[in-house]
């Protein structure tokens, strides 16, 4: 199994395998490139130490949060979250920790995502 | 002991006496308020629940790499992580998962205060 | 009438009664503690001196102009300036300033969410 | 033919006749100012030396992925760039190119978008 | 008296006549281009009905607090804003204010930048 | 020849021998594998088709300059402009143009470090 087929199985077992395909099927035809790259990133992210999945999952929803306009990315990533076993309590409380670093806005824009995907669920 | 003194005893586990005062000092005649605010954040995250302080901390530098413009309290806050118990390792490593969403610049910006403040220490 | 109940009397008087439960009903089963926060930040902003509202309705919608990704809080804050007494003139003149520090996409899309608000009044 | 005449000429020309109408129809009642000062900015694209328009815009659309919550003006760039005469592939490896300093959020947003106007032309 | 002159007549006045040769000089020999539109920039604000030059240094140094990385243009303003007659306590309150917005890192470093001014004059 | 060689070799071609060493050796001992990822970007920016190392390099710079907090990157990849044969008026002209999206702070940040860059050289 090659890094690319690896990192397929990480990236469906985090994202789901209909979101991980949905990432492949949008890429497809302009960037297929792109989407081989999230797969390296996924494949690293469970063969490099120190950090685990879950711990993981918490640092990627808080960078995202942080910057800012990254709905589609934060949807999938709060699912992720879930997906290797962070609570929903959890996945609140972390962006809560963020008010006092980034203020209401991206605070509020990151729990308004949350609360859409655990309706979903 | 109020939220005030305990905030206190927070904020000087986490960053350290001397930053403590620091803060307070470098606010006293200017922005007193924010110095209380900051003591009313530490102890927030010491008593709610369901994040422990290394998840915090963790989560603390991540908002600030990825916010960029923040090396003076990301300097303070990576002294917080190691001093709640975060290994070097586990703060290189936090960075270095964040390449991927917010690409080398803030990823080697924090790699490079996080060096200084370990070489200091 | 404790700092919660005076600060809902603020932030009815500034964004208006509706936008003010929505807030409450849209964190009310997920982050409850982020709806308290707005209350003591708008009781706040009603107690402390120096600033009245309507300074600090210009400094909200600059802060969130500047920033990016704010729609939804632009919405609010832009009514919330009509409310407590800011012209139309004087919210467009305001983004308009802007230019110069932010540009035009930041500009633009508070325009276009002011011109939204200004339209359903 | 006044610069704003000249700038219109520009405008019509990057943009399209019916974006370029578009702009103005939705600030002609807010700030007309705006519709004028984009005018100057096209003019002077054109007027000044060192950089021709296919570079121009290959910048351009650079600073809005960069920037983060510019997706109305990317749109309206992206077709620019086509119609200055940059190919599909030089605007997709531009955003697979930025990848490295900005992360996957940005990247992904822009490709989202350039994919929309390529699907519509 | 043209507008650049004029321009020059107000930049003098709000940012001081020793910072206003320092932005000239700095940008001579490199791109006097921006020179001259920082001119127009401060003749437009001056200018333009509906917002007085208060009002504008208020929102000045709000979007250069929010969009981060500014220290040099907040240090600028923050002289600005006291040399047009904005007291310091409504300086640090406005800062202050932006708190909920965007966050600690954003509002300590300016208040640092504003702390170092005032000590100066 | 591996793609780390070959990856050397490009970067070494555009920021400089000196540069390059200096990063693999601020690298070394702290995170090395960041290190061998800008190499593999390197090698990927000489490899791929579509946009030249030229039009990259202004890519690199406008990314960087609209994103801000960027001034170490900015250092180096406005030598690795001149290294690659653009001129300091293509160089200054790119950020003049980018002042419509992003506004001055960031342009004047950018000019500022170019004017050193050229001024060392």
């Amino acid at each position: 199994m090659d890094k690319y087929e690896s990192g397929l199985q990480v990236r469906e077992a985090v994202i789901g395998k209909e979101a991980s395909q949905s990432v492949s099927d949008s890429l497809a035809d302009i960037a297929p490139i792109l989407d081989q790259k999230t797969l390296l990133a996924f494949e690293e992210a469970k063969t490099r130490d120190v950090l685990d999945m879950k711990q993981r999952e918490i640092i990627t929803i808080t960078a995202l949060l942080a910057q800012g306009d990254t709905s589609s990315q934060l949807r999938i990533h709060i699912q992720g979250a879930l997906n290797v076993g962070i609570t929903r309590d959890e996945i609140t409380e972390t962006f809560v920790h963020c008010l006092s670093y980034v203020g209401f806005p991206r605070v509020l824009n990151a729990v308004s995502i949350a609360k859409e995907v655990f309706n979903k669920r």
